[in-house]
């Protein structure tokens, strides 16, 4: 018994040098460049480790498909961890547009149905691909992709990223659906001022 | 047309400056710290993108369950982007038995069944959720874990890994499988040698 | 003067140990994620550490402007020290137009004339400024910007990423210079097939 | 004089740029995934760089050995600094046993005795040396590995971890002395239950 | 109209998601090993990503040159971004004295005039060499190095780090101009004790 | 019997997978930034992760100290796994002259002796501190620092490193052993010509 305590002092004193194994966000802290400022390990419980999504996206909306981040913001137990997660659901001609992330790669596993992914590299050069269930697919860090339900039954994809902070920018929303003005989009794109300005209107964009 | 070759001398001149989108592994080649070296991007494919886990593994075994690796040698375009995947499939009663990933953090997503999964960590508390399909767990960095098939019909998982070369040390066969000294196994586990030598037995290993 | 051989001796013993301080190109191997692998230290000469950019790049094409880089590949002592350099010239209505680069960050110093620059977020904000000569402008890694001359006279500016091999990704060149199907350009940005179409033969594409 | 003045001047504005050399840890602030806040500058002592791992530890205990570590929060000067440090000392017939680091590779260095040392590999393969006072081992991330008194006397040794919060979870610790249920301690090792509720008697667990 | 409103609907939850692009520093708060804490993306403005070097630095002083930092100190839109800037102006005969940056490699643009600049390698190479407007030279992390006006006319040029925090240690200030006694100076470089007091005397060093 | 088989199965893919755990450097291959080309795992002995430093360093030279590295270059095991060791021995009056690492930090730990040990911030700090058996000092990267034996007998210290590839830069040796010319040295210390051209003689330099 005598033993015992001795062993569990041990355990103690050599406990307390281990508290970085996780860093579970405390989201109300101000971030840093390496994410959240960790909650104290003593209040962290074991659903901090667990997010759920098992519940389809709401797709009735103009691109007919959703994206559902579970990234250090939603899911406080991944910060530090240098992942993320996300559900992607595709109705039929469902589209996830023309996007990047800009501090992470990705990969993404088929649940359900028939998708149409592809990139497009620094060099131009073009990876597309249709997957089916079980297929998984790798995206490189920053560079243009896209999803589309290549089928015509509901597609469902799992994804993981590289950083508990990927980011996502989607080209239509960076181009249309803010205030940067109709000239310096239509100057940077090459794109027509009086289409630009139709976009902006149909994606809530001004200027 | 003349402005268009401008252009797209401007866009091959620009063009081999952005090699490194990408490192598809070259598996003949010497492995370095950082991965495998790149085969040149003109011999790369769509195709080295994507791989395949849709298979559930064959679970007739000891364990009543399979891990099927996606890493970097069995997915070469993985390799430098800082993921990795496996399928995990657990019959009824099956078990991912305790193990580590040395260099990696892990994310699971069920994709069929009920699994209890768990994690100690260094301050030796333990995390122990019980899982349905779409529901995601996160297993921190080293730390060690074990997957159990929780409900009566098969289960599956989607897991990766933040690493291209996560690694992977499953408890009993590091302790049982190989030719560790008897008498080291158990000085350094406080397991008596008489059950060592039977559990060598089971697993294979010597000495 | 005995005294000086055993100095010697210690420091030649010594620098065996140092030549990871630089790792010049060996542009004829294989990349690695890390970049290339290095020539020898004895065949490094001081001129593998400069680069010149001192000569605008010709803007006579469809953008008025041109991009000179010095990355890894241009610039050989630049690989692994986690940097690499670039020159923009702008004529009159000159634009550098959307892009991003997937692996760096970039710091833009203005050296002749005015250029408006800006970058969209993630979270869809936009920053632009209008620079003079001697200010610097940050862009950070992954996002979609640009650059316009934004007065009368060439602009010219000197730009530095935060990796040797950043990748630039022109927007245009990506949907309208390759053989992405006309059919998923309009899917996954919306822009009439029509159009699509038209840019492909502007810019060469095909499909 | 006045020169010694702007030269002054000049020193002291770019001191101000200078702050993160390093980072004494402000052990009462949160952690984050990088490391504890710093303390200013200002506030920071040449004994903040100092820690003293030169009294053995305490072996009259179970494993007849001690660890006495020197992490960031025993030797707050370490932080950020990518290093930590600690010492072990076994008595004869000392162990360490069975035991990870989750978040860096070990370096070992005799002091005293005579130290049987091994680690195993994801491979399954092992690597057991007995060394020498003043020989060095380095364990590799996350691996599972020992030490032992291989000699009559004393031993001790000085180790560097390759983190400045490396972790430690003791195999033992982490399955038998907490609360991690009986039957998926057996279910996840193959160790008998009426072992592992022994073992679990012995190290304090429950359930 | 219906349709807008979902998809910003979907905007505005990913946006959420996507904090870390950036991480404009918040001077006020304790700085971490990965940088300061970040400002509200909603406080961000487009000029928090601008800095000027414009106007030269003030040469009148005993090195007939300055230095000027945009370091995430003075141009806190840089921090967390792997990058930093700053101006260096040298009057005829002026010197920027032998110095290390010890966290970051340099890369340095010359604007104006002639510069002599080198650095030795760890081996104890010399690297130097005359650049003139428009060359770069690349410097790698923690090597002394130095620049002189190589002409008759002022010379300038913009240089950039590949850290937020590069630090800087100018060899004679270090070893001169504070407290560090003189027999500790001289003991560790071997230059006269007399020499050492004389230009501890010059540089405002005591001891 | 079966079930050892299939078991042994499972263990054998997946050990294909983990061939990253470490990373014993091939010295016959060009090196990258990352380190070098790994040997092959089947190739790799115990023995390679084992290294002596138990023989003090010859210190009948000019500094009556010697620096024994054990750096990937000596110790090739260390490849890949950020850290690498030195013994450092210091005759009576002995001194590790005014240096730096370039690419690390730095723990040492005196085995025998006393040693003054200091270092200098790019704020112009000083922290000195005079170390007995059993103490630990840590020295941030890249800034100046030195060793001295405080006592009358000899000392000794082993030090630990943050890279496998720290660099190591003398201060004395990088000013005055080598071809830098000696106005150019002159002009960037301030020291006197005759001076420079004393201790060039003295150290073996020329120019």
């Amino acid at each position: 018994m005598l033993r015992t305590i001795f062993l569990l002092s041990l355990l103690f004193s050599l406990s307390n040098a281990s508290v970085q194994d996780f860093c579970v966000a405390n989201l109300k802290r101000a971030e840093t460049p390496a994410g959240y400022p960790c909650i104290r390990p003593i209040h962290v419980k074991a659903k901090d480790f667990v997010f759920s999504l098992g519940i389809p996206g709401n797709t009735t909306n103009i691109i007919s498909a959703a994206v559902t981040p579970g990234f250090s913001a939603q899911f406080p137990g991944l910060n530090g961890l240098g992942l993320s997660t996300a559900r992607l659901d595709l109705a039929p001609k469902g589209v996830i547009p023309m996007h990047t992330h800009p501090g992470a790669s990705e990969v993404l596993f088929v649940l359900d149905g028939y998708i149409t992914a592809g990139f497009v590299s620094s060099a131009n050069s073009v990876y597309v691909q249709t997957l089916k269930p079980g297929q998984v697919m790798v995206f490189p860090q920053g560079l243009l992709h896209f999803q589309i339900n290549a089928g015509k039954s509901p597609a469902a994809a799992f994804v993981t990223f590289s950083s508990a902070s990927p980011g996502l920018q989607i080209l239509d929303f960076a181009l249309f659906a803010n205030s940067l003005p109709t000239e310096l989009v239509s100057a940077t794109t090459f794109l027509d001022p009086a289409l630009v300005k139709k976009l902006k209107g149909v994606l809530g964009g001004t200027g």
